[in-house]
């Protein structure tokens, strides 16, 4: 099931045309897959000691402006898994009028913390990552 | 009564030094501000047709840091008010361990949004700022 | 020809892992997009009082981490153009080692300002935006 | 002699009020105070390695907003030094019409790398911080 977390738009997320500023999607997919994680039981403050998740690829499609004051739904689930890399999905709607706002993914890969190099998810990391057939409003 | 606010320090929010960036806590202010207007029936999104509230002066004081998923708690109160200014005041702990974080106020003025002149408090705002006895733990 | 533009990066760019945040790189594009219209003589703050721009699409794939006080170089280019819309293409490389550190794009269409209705690229802006034959890093 | 450094407000800087966010300003204090030492011959990522300076306190005075596109010049000079603290000082003007548009203070302890311990302003780091008689705008 993806998680889903809140987000109040904040004056700093705004820009000179009144809208969120396209860059700060990037700051709520972090926030949806976080939370995503923590859900499950590993606080990133816990999981980057085991393992790196840097993002290599990401993505988004804006839909409709969010606003000042706007209560955001994010809406975050596994769209893929590969052998060292895997993809989190994410869909924001407006908390109240359930508009699509945006959507978009990361693709994370998996770096052992102490030398940088690449390795396949681990066993555990993988039992919390399971690919959602839950269709995003995009496709 | 301060009103009493929960962030949680995202990985934006943070910096190379491992812990929350300075002027992020300017953000958190913020935060803290617009939900002490929105408890009180006055979401930001509509108060700024009304009246604009500008930042005339801010300052904060750091004592601890916090680090990337703490949860944080941000009361805010009225600390002194003028014919055409105010100040809010507003302390940060740590969620858990209830350990000071940091401490500042901002001076806000009041200007009408078209002439963008400056005015007084309009009564109101100013019923809903009441100067709170309650002390910073700065004093 | 791309235009070129040079960003150092600061402190509050960087997040607890030691790197530039993810999100940062699409104002590092912002900037490269508004140097660009500014080189052909469109400061944005004239441009958005013709026509707005938003962004419909943005994307951005990441090479190697940037870190505290890099100075890198970004490269923005014109990749594509329909009737309403156009892409903007972007290569930032570290300034001194010349290593690719990200490549991404940014899909845009054009509104009229007060209407907010989608119009075609109007002639003066598309005389500024000569689709590029300068092949992507990605590419 | 203060530093002097120029920044171009992006659209990432401003808010849906059409000017520069109040918290941005600590970020333009940073450029202007990295700037101060890489001018001294002490990049940050160098100087990092040698002594961590927290800002312990940050204030801020705003006189006129900034908008989009603004040309900003941040001059950085040394207020005060004490034992183990030092404050640097900065006022922001229009680089156009010369307005001032803030001015402000970060205060900064020296803390040992590896132990996080207290200690006194290095003589290296002394040496390059000369408290200057150049008054602030404010004075």
């Amino acid at each position: 099931m993806p998680t889903e977390t809140t987000i109040r738009v904040r004056y700093k997320d705004t820009d000179v045309m009144g809208i969120v500023y396209y860059g700060n999607y990037l700051t709520y997919f972090e926030v949806g897959r976080v939370e995503y994680l923590r859900e499950r039981g590993y606080p990133m403050s816990e999981v980057q000691r085991k393992i790196h998740l840097p993002v290599v690829e990401a993505a988004v499609k804006y839909r409709r402006p969010a606003r000042l004051d706007d209560l955001l739904r994010v809406r975050t689930w596994v769209g893929e898994r590969r052998r060292a890399s895997f993809t989190f999905r994410y869909a924001v709607h407006h908390g109240e009028t359930h508009a699509l706002i945006a959507t978009g993914q990361t693709r994370h890969c998996c770096l052992e913390p102490e030398s940088q190099k690449l390795v396949s998810v681990p066993e555990w990391l993988g039992t919390i990552l399971p690919v959602e057939k839950w269709e995003s409003p995009d496709d």
